[in-house]
């Protein structure tokens, strides 16, 4: 085309419309809220690129990221065997080359071998549920785990756990009277997707006396008196290990909940990404306390419904952005596991390096193999320097004035409850300010270690908490933080 | 616990509830429709577990599909210089090691180490837009594709196209009065999108005897009839090169439909996924026109909001299981881009693995360097097969009987009509099927050649078409299908 003809399109005469505002778009992505990266983290990028253009600007020399789960930006190594696998796999000629045996070891080699024997190319487009060998892995690993039979059907591979909850929560959502019985504190993805969905949430509180455990009895009522209002409740999140609390359900627990799923009609959604990160008790799975119970009762428990999520973000693995994870779908109506099928099967397929790494996370090296050592002194070495962290953590919270933290059996979190004086809530009140979001920009802007305020996750009205992971390496940053806080404490007493 | 306190709990007395079925679940799901894997490519899928336990029951031994542009599925071969940066990346210990020059081309470690000193680990979340670097890759060779320049901070990575299709609709839908123009026919994830966002598809029709061309005019049109009917025009999607059609649309083109939703405010999607995939004519981006444009006339263009899409898993690279892709956003208001953003960073990041690939596809070896030569003959043999085999199936179609067919310009995609007669219509009612699904079905037996019905993209009400891929090897199977649409043609011949 000449230039003169843009010319004249150009010169076409009409009036240009204004641009689009926030207050015109979906009004309920609108109230969405995801404070894991919301308005403290938000500060503490700023704060990092001032440190960028002038490393001496601020008291401290770097941000902790303590918002996020994200062990491997806090310096968290990946595990040998895993990489070594997803490496050939990416390039599979590698497997070919004449130098392959000199730089991995064999069983590297033979598991990437027999990958690539079920698999077209990690750069096609698998079946929505992933691939067949990688469930089938998933399969075993339940079994083993739970002692119960599963099946690779009922395996759908994700892109981490949080598409399993969109797909979930999107699809059971049918109106503003729709209830979602979500714990809380909780982690703020569940009631993010369920204000984009439109969908109510049913608060259960968690008893932070008694380590943040649950009753039964207290999500009976909820659901009975969400019943009066004309809510349908329609599914209960159970997050085990806990997401911010750390704390870990027992069996019984866990029984008596299906127990009021069962005779409701209630959906079961167990987070259960944590899984490996138990640094006190015993996980026990939710699908093994529903199997155990089918087997001492066959018909009352056959129409639970359960969805069971897994991750590779976490555990010891911590591979956070290769974005793998596996839901199981149990008891689920055949009409309903199509729908599930056609949102997933909308997104095409979950990345597929990221189903190869579900895989090798369910199904370590062999004992015999020489890989077994290496990978069990380092997943050993990640484990032990978190399990020692947080009770350093939680020792520390509990030495500073005015904090009070439950001891974290699991997860990667202390969710301390901070006491702030009166001067503390008005000082808040002046920035536009939480209290406890106050406390957290004051911590950040003093250390640099940046945390997520508890309104982000929810807690009883009237208190105040904060949430930080223990991934951060050293102790050093712990010192700093008593430090603040004295300082803060001394300075804003009433 | 006690085994005695589980059988104690599966003794408590209630009435069990039954299962939930769909009619129960989210409505607005419920209607989405996705026919690239709807009911053909299910039937496809049988008819290869059949092949799998029998290899002769069928009378062909394998299943073509043709549904989906999957082509590493077809046996196209990744990249090599993407795939060695990848295994690199993935495990960095490699860039250490003494074998590492003996495996890999200086280039392809140059460009990993240079990933590695601005990446910490793919295996950690980035930021929800992206790794910066990745991004700055991006910018820079949109501005050597436009002569215009770019920003980083307007590149959004996303985990293929899809994922920032759906960010963008679900946060401009706003309730079944905002309307959002399609165009007839579409790639199908624009209308179940719109579906599960309860919003209204503004259909506009491409023009199939002008080889599937647009017009500003009949855009303009569907507006103003929109209006009348109380619908707000919210966006309209341009899908250059076209999918399922393969049409370019000409600068010209894009100039008119810029006046257009200038003066009407309309935000415009830009799928632009396949322009790599361009055998004959020129693609011209509409970030480019849109410059042009604004450079002619400042004022009359400078509240225009476009976003360009663009992914890994076309063109040359084919690497869809990668989930590599990105969004550029030009002129949206602040208040809009920090919802985006939002939505992004619920669900965390795009997969790390796939940011880096799109950064290398925009990025590709230097001349001087060893790669190149391997990078551009690989490139050029996949686009000469490509181009090869689009003319061939479009003539081999417009000599089937009663089958037309436009010429593919682009993509990866012919979608020929097909005049059936009544007693195939006769014989789809009764399978309870529209004729083309019939066609398709018919076909997929008969061949093992897997397609898509039209009307899984829209099509002028009683025409009928289906869509193919010409990515499958070789032409035996054009041929068979050849043979095939004899048989057919005669077995219903009225």
């Amino acid at each position: 085309m000449s230039h003169s003809t843009l010319a004249q399109i150009a010169k076409v005469d009409f009036k240009p419309a204004p641009k689009l505002v926030d207050n015109q778009l979906n009004p309920h992505a609108l109230v969405a809220k995801y404070a894991v990266r919301g308005r403290i983290p938000t500060m503490a990028e700023q704060l990092k690129g001032t440190l960028q253009s002038d490393p001496d600007a601020l008291p401290f020399d770097k941000i902790i990221s303590a918002n996020i789960g994200n062990p491997q930006q806090l310096d968290q190594k990946p595990i040998t065997f895993y990489r070594q696998v997803l490496a050939l796999i990416e390039y599979p000629d590698l497997l070919k080359n004449d130098y392959v045996n000199k730089i991995f070891p064999h069983d590297a080699i033979d598991r990437a071998n027999e990958i690539m024997e079920n698999l077209v190319s990690v750069g096609a487009y698998s079946h929505s549920k992933g691939v067949l060998y990688f469930r089938q892995t998933v399969a075993r690993y339940i079994e083993d785990r739970d002692d119960h039979p599963a099946d690779p059907e009922d395996i759908y591979l994700t892109a981490g756990a949080s598409s399993a909850v969109n797909y979930l929560l999107s699809l059971l959502s049918n109106g503003p009277q729709t209830g979602f019985l979500i714990p809380i504190p909780q982690y703020p993805l569940y009631t993010a997707s369920l204000a984009l969905n439109d969908a109510k949430v049913l608060p259960y509180y968690l008893k932070e006396e008694e380590n943040w455990s649950v009753e039964a009895s207290e999500i009976s009522e909820v659901i009975k008196k969400a019943k009066t209002e004309g809510i349908s409740p329609r599914a209960i999140v159970l997050i085990n290990p806990g997401n911010p609390t750390g704390s870990i359900l027992t069996e019984e627990t866990i029984a008596e909940i299906l127990n009021v799923a069962a005779e409701h009609g209630i959906v079961v959604i167990a987070d259960e990404v944590y899984q490996e990160n138990v640094y006190e008790g015993e996980f026990i799975s939710v699908k093994k306390v529903l199997r155990d119970l089918q087997k001492l009762d066959s018909t009352k428990y056959e129409n639970l419904q359960l969805a069971s999520l897994h991750s590779t973000s976490k555990g010891m693995i911590g591979e956070c952005g290769q974005r793998g994870g596996y839901m199981e779908l149990i008891g689920f109506d055949q009409s309903v596991l199509s729908q599930i099928l056609k949102l997933a099967s909308i997104s095409l397929c979950p990345p597929v390096i990221g189903q190869a790494l579900v895989s090798l996370m369910v199904n370590p090296p062999h004992e015999s193999h020489p890989s077994h050592g290496p990978f069990r002194s380092e997943k050993l070495g990640i484990f032990n320097a978190l399990k020692e962290r947080s009770h350093k953590l939680y020792l520390a919270f509990n030495k500073m004035e005015g904090v009070s933290c439950q001891e974290p059996q699991g997860a990667m979190y202390c969710f301390p409850q901070l006491t702030l004086s009166k001067k503390v809530k008005a000082a808040a009140a002046d920035s536009g300010m939480a209290p406890d979001e106050f406390y957290c920009a004051k911590l950040l802007e003093n250390t640099g270690v940046c945390t997520v305020p508890g309104s982000g996750f929810g807690q009883v009205p009237g208190t105040w908490h904060l949430r930080t992971t223990f991934l951060a390496p050293g102790t050093e940053w712990i010192d700093n933080w008593a430090k603040f806080h004295e300082n803060f404490m001394n300075e804003y007493r009433d």
